[in-house]
């Protein structure tokens, strides 16, 4: 392994000079530790020994929505171009090596960060560490990696969104929610800017975002903070910092003055739906209260059997065949609440939503369930003792929040906070979101005649 | 005069070298030439010798349209703080010169230009060049302009934008109808982020654009272009162009699939109104054809007493107070074809969508009306030569059509461009331009209920 562009101590002085010291370790519990490396890589060791496996995770804190203006989709395409060669290593070379040890693994582009993982034997976890700070600062992409890559990421865009009406109606809808911020704009690009997408476009986010300050490393499994701190430190720890690494402040959203609505028509649509999304705050750090409530209220809303637009819609009504309300809080910016009704043949998208927003406002008016509350509160509780099982499933859930500006302190502070939530904090926080103005409502369908 | 970071001529150079010779000057007619400064600079030179009087326009190819994200504003923002210190002049100076010579001036900003103009006794060009040449690259800003100066455009938004419903109204359209183009923010900025527009979002956008190889002189009145290639080289001459300056390339639509909707409900609205507006391509260099088309179609449904809309909506039917169509064809990218009706009181925002649906789709499906396409023609060739008359609404528009990335010759070639459609022409321009799915179609109203 050699060292790029951004490393300041040569080899020689690796030899005779001792690390700088990380910052001390932080026990947080009898499963979770974390401490800092001198150039800014946050650590997090979550431990599990019963099995003589790790989860390696390097997450960048750049996603989507740091790209810049025009080149949408080049977080993601350079997802794919970290699989090129670097210095050391061919193109291929470093999923071949990962296979060859008995291991998998993948990588993932989302709005707040770039992740890359790998799940391999306890004893692999050096080689990891080394492969993946190599490609931090080493990655050597060529003129014929973008075309060829390229044409790979349109055709996940092909598959993914232009076959999937939904999908591009999601887009379009996204789209019109956001006024502003990067948001709006798809993960996986726009196509016209995807099919521009270049060398320099791609080495430019490289450049500036691929750097040990901008990033979370997660080590879950068979392995102690000891140890991951030295294996850290070895391979992590020479890269230098990169001064200049922006701050992540992205346009944010004006007022929103007026409720926006969409007809998606598509032929290919087999079942027409309603579904409105309302801008909402996220979790903020130290002040997470009303996200929990959001996250609360949409489960009483619409998650599962016993919610309450299942109940009305689906079974008493019978005029859904699915509704449901979700709110994902873990987000750097403003999120979405959204409310989706499935209508049943016969029934018009203006009925479903009519239907829609009376079964929400009947829930406005009326007392929470208390009973109902407190279900979806133990139903979580027990949620997050078993994910303690799942070290993948965790480093997840620590991966997407550290990205999304939250700390160790807001994830293990969560299930109190839940716990903590009222019905008068749900009410409130519902009532500041479901505000015609914050929303889009759309109709999916295969004929515009029918909606009108 | 001194000469600021760009200058590359030193003054003792100026003394004893001849200027380089400028391109060869095009006479186009018998009032319009143009040359190029050899740094780049744009010049036309528009001749009315009947009054001893000159309009003196620096127009820069950048506006609003130009800026990066988060700084919203910042180019409306420098139009102002343009008034402001040099090296040589104090702040507020400049205009008092101005007005000490007997001239009166101002500036403006759009999405594609920023534009700053004087007029005056032709006997007072040359300082108005000095002045003018001088503020492109000896801006002397202070803190204390950012805040005084932030103060007064917030101020400016307060009235333009929100005092207004309409304006507010406008805004949300434009940010839902632009899915991915800048021409979604609005030119005043969003209140929030000109809010924290600062001294150095002010200079970046400066230093990047302010330069002679960024703009169009324009000098209109009693004057020839030999004087004026003198005064040029000489006061302009000297700023070497920027050779960093960015191609004019923002980020452009991807594909519309959705129409939008989108309801504005504000107790000040006294009248009620139904906009549509639909992305529609704009004019380019040498393929002006279906913008003339574009433009003639909006005449005919929606410009004037005898347009289709008017007579139908409010003469023959008595259900609006008001209806209109326009196109604003001179635009770097993407523009908008708009539809407006005014219901009358009793009638409801969707009949008078409805109505304007109808008459649209009559429009559409009948013959045109060739006598009426015939005045329209003939009103537009007479206005084309009324225009001849005012030098500076010439001077306007050679400034907007030359920013946009129109020529001379596109310019000129205009009048006889818009002759040449046909009833087909149109036809078919607006069929592929008045599709749902590239429409956004908004209600104005102190009511919601109203509307549901």
């Amino acid at each position: 392994m050699r060292f790029g562009l951004r490393v300041a101590v040569p080899v020689l002085a690796l030899l005779i000079a001792p690390f700088a010291v990380a910052a001390e370790t932080v026990r947080w519990d009898d499963q979770v530790s974390s401490f800092n490396l001198d150039n800014g890589m946050e650590v997090v060791v979550i431990e599990d020994h019963r099995a003589p496996v790790v989860v390696h995770m390097l997450w960048y804190r750049a996603g989507a929505a740091d790209e810049k203006p025009g080149v949408s989709g080049v977080a993601h395409f350079l997802e794919h171009l970290l699989f090129k060669a670097t210095d050391t290593l061919e193109s291929g070379e470093f999923s071949k090596t990962v296979a060859a040890n008995g291991g998998s693994g993948n990588a993932f582009t989302s709005q707040d960060y770039t992740g890359y993982y790998q799940r391999v034997a306890a004893d692999r976890l050096e080689l990891m560490m080394q492969m993946e700070a190599d490609r931090m600062v080493n990655l050597k992409i060529t003129e014929a990696d973008i075309l060829t890559e390229r044409e790979v990421i349109i055709e996940e865009r092909n598959q993914r969104t232009e076959n999937d009406p939904g999908a591009l109606f999601g887009e379009q809808a996204n789209a019109a929610l956001y006024l502003n911020h990067p948001y709006g704009v798809p993960i996986i690009g726009w196509r016209h800017e995807m099919e521009t997408l270049g060398l320099q476009d791609t080495l430019a986010y490289y450049e500036q975002f691929y750097a040990p300050n901008n990033t979370v490393l997660i080590v879950a499994g068979d392995v102690t903070p000891e140890e991951v701190k030295v294996l850290a430190q070895r391979h992590y720890g020479p890269i230098t910092a990169n001064p200049e690494l922006p701050a992540r402040a992205r346009p944010q959203e004006p007022e929103h003055n007026a409720a926006r609505r969409l007809v998606f028509e598509d032929a290919r649509v087999a079942q027409p739906y309603v579904r409105r999304s309302y801008l909402a705050p996220e979790r903020d750090s130290g002040d997470q209260k009303t996200a929990a409530a959001l996250m609360l209220g949409a489960a009483l809303l619409g998650d599962g059997q016993t919610s309450v637009m299942t109940q009305k819609l689906q079974f008493e009504e019978k005029s859904a065949v699915y509704a449901t309300a979700f709110y994902r809080g873990t987000s750097l910016d403003n999120t979405q609440f959204t409310t989706v009704v499935v209508p049943v043949p016969g029934v018009s998208l203006r009925e479903a939503e009519d239907n829609m927003d009376r079964v929400i406002q009947e829930f406005m008016d009326g007392p929470i369930d208390l009973a109902h509350l407190d279900r979806i509160k133990r139903n979580m509780r027990a949620q997050e003792i078993y994910a303690k099982d799942n070290v993948q499933g965790l480093a997840n859930k620590f991966g997407r929040a550290l990205t999304a500006g939250l700390t160790v302190k807001d994830i293990l502070e969560w299930p109190d906070v839940v716990e903590s939530v009222t019905e008068a904090d749900i009410k409130a926080a519902l009532s500041k979101v479901l505000e015609d103005s914050l929303s889009v409502t759309g109709w999916l369908t295969s004929d515009a005649e029918t909606v009108k």
